[in-house]
């Protein structure tokens, strides 16, 4: 029996800030599976600061992480009831003939924790902090967008490592969340105070990786208060994202500081932490068992609403990772 | 017989561009050498664009490379008529205990080299390149400042390893230069052309180095045109030593080109390098008697000369290595 379905596509390509009106909900109809193909339907679809420049190239297909189940099969390596993580995201349900799906185990951990702290923005702090920035067990470390799905990860990590985690968010209760629930050592709201000030005031001594998902100001007070042989580890540049491409945020005015103090900074995306994955998901859901991580989510329910997720994402809407929900489990 | 000799001193901070007016020459009266002492005549001094930027700091005293001779010693290490490659440029003569002095040998490269190629700028080329690049044979490499003491000196170890050398200078001369003597393969004057422009006509496969001298658009166009997995040696920002703190250049405003294509910039200085100077010396040594490195020298007369020597290196006055000649072997 056919599937009535929905998905969501590009209607035009942002201009600054993505709006609403840059996305359609298209319906459609798949049949059922083919020889060799299995039938998913998502459960949860993830939106990262990662599509938006994606969406400067006109060629791209809205895609990225979900977690779905297989409620048709006609694949030997796929029963109906299996979860799976796809790259299908904003997609209700999809045919796929296994290629690029990856099944997993929902008994421990959450199944939308493999979007999140389980996944690709968990990856990417763990991946991010111990092999780009080669953290060693003591050092102190600042991360922007820190209540963020990659920054809150990178901080707890510091923390189960025995060093010293700084954190800044954009708002009073993000700031809060970083002490009171992720254990940061310090934390401060980017924007009413001044970053560098702040580092001076928490870390006396310096910082020895600035773990970078912001840019502007954030990062000239981290090349500014740096220690010598710090390290750099540039995971996004969300400041920016929606920059027009004629009028782009300048670069930080003090790279002069990297060279006396021998500092790097060292570009980086999860695909090269995908030989560490088996590692980092017996790390992480340890971690998770015994409550060294915790994380958050912002769950929107419907395939409707995931234009207003992603766009949130730009004003920090959202309190750890943003979810949309698609179907009950 | 006590020896009346010269030295510069700073007698205010510049502000922006260096002006004569920021140096004074200061006459004095040295001894004669005190028991474990040597009395060194300085013979050619440097001036060196990082000195810029210790200026900035009230307590530094003006200091940097020199190659001075022997010419009194109650030191069993030290005879009259030994060559010494000292710290003490900016002064005539000087007395040491012999701390800080290393002997050279003059046999195997003449004196005023070990000040250039042979010296700081020459190690600067080679371990910038080498360790910090990361060079590896046959890669293609592009240098800003590329006639200048460290820049030509990248760009013909390339060439000697089998790689491919674009470099950036700011007069139609030098860029003949850089071609025509130092055999880059291309080469264009950054003032009358657009560098993203030149590096997609020279090397339309893209950049794997790109050896920073100078900052602003050129980094740019450099981050714009590099490969996945390149490497950017910061050794320099050249074109911001002068700003004004209350105005700095920005920095580029393409920082994210580093995030999908894993680049790295890594700021260095010579220090690093100082356990492979053996290794080095022998190489250029080599080299240069071999014909395959060739340099260029600017040449001032007398110390009252120094700070318009140091002063021209911002206007790009001097051809190669710039140097004040102090006596006469």
């Amino acid at each position: 029996m056919p599937t009535i379905t929905r998905k969501v596509q590009l209607k035009s390509i942002p201009e600054g800030l993505p709006a609403e009106d840059n996305f359609a909900i298209v319906e459609s109809t798949l049949e059922d599976p083919a020889p060799g193909q299995v039938l998913v339907e998502n459960l949860f679809m993830s939106v990262d600061p990662y599509m938006r420049g994606r969406m400067r190239d006109p060629s791209w297909q809205l895609s990225g992480g979900a977690v779905g189940m297989v409620i048709g099969s006609e694949n030997n390596a796929y029963s109906i009831g299996d979860y799976v993580l796809n790259s299908q995201s904003w997609h209700e349900h999809f045919l796929s003939d296994g290629r690029g799906l990856e099944k997993i185990d929902a008994t421990i951990a959450p199944i939308s924790t493999y979007l999140g702290v389980m996944g690709m923005p968990g990856l990417t702090a763990y991946g991010g902090l111990l092999v780009t920035g080669e953290y060693k067990d003591g050092e102190t470390v600042f991360v922007s967008a820190a209540s963020g799905a990659v920054g809150s990860v990178v901080g707890q990590i510091v923390k189960i490592k025995g060093g010293i985690a700084v954190g800044s968010a954009g708002s009073e209760e993000k700031v809060r969340q970083l002490t009171e629930e992720f254990g940061f050592d310090h934390a401060f709201n980017y924007k009413t105070v001044k970053p560098l000030d702040e580092l001076r005031k928490a870390v006396p001594g310096g910082i020895d990786i600035y773990f970078e998902n912001v840019g502007g100001l954030q990062l000239e007070a981290a090349l500014a208060h740096i220690k010598p042989y710090g390290r750099i580890p540039l995971c996004g540049l969300i400041a920016q994202y929606n920059d027009d491409a004629q009028k782009i945020t300048p670069g930080p005015r003090n790279l002069g500081e990297m060279i006396y103090k021998f500092v790097s900074i060292r570009g980086f995306v999860v695909s090269k932490f995908e030989d560490m994955k088996e590692q980092f998901r017996q790390d992480m859901s340890a971690w998770i068992e015994s409550g060294q991580i915790k994380y958050h989510e912002t769950v929107l329910q419907g395939i409707e609403n995931a234009p207003s997720a992603f766009i949130g994402l730009f004003s920090g809407n959202n309190n750890g990772k943003m979810l949309v929900k698609l179907a009950n489990d």
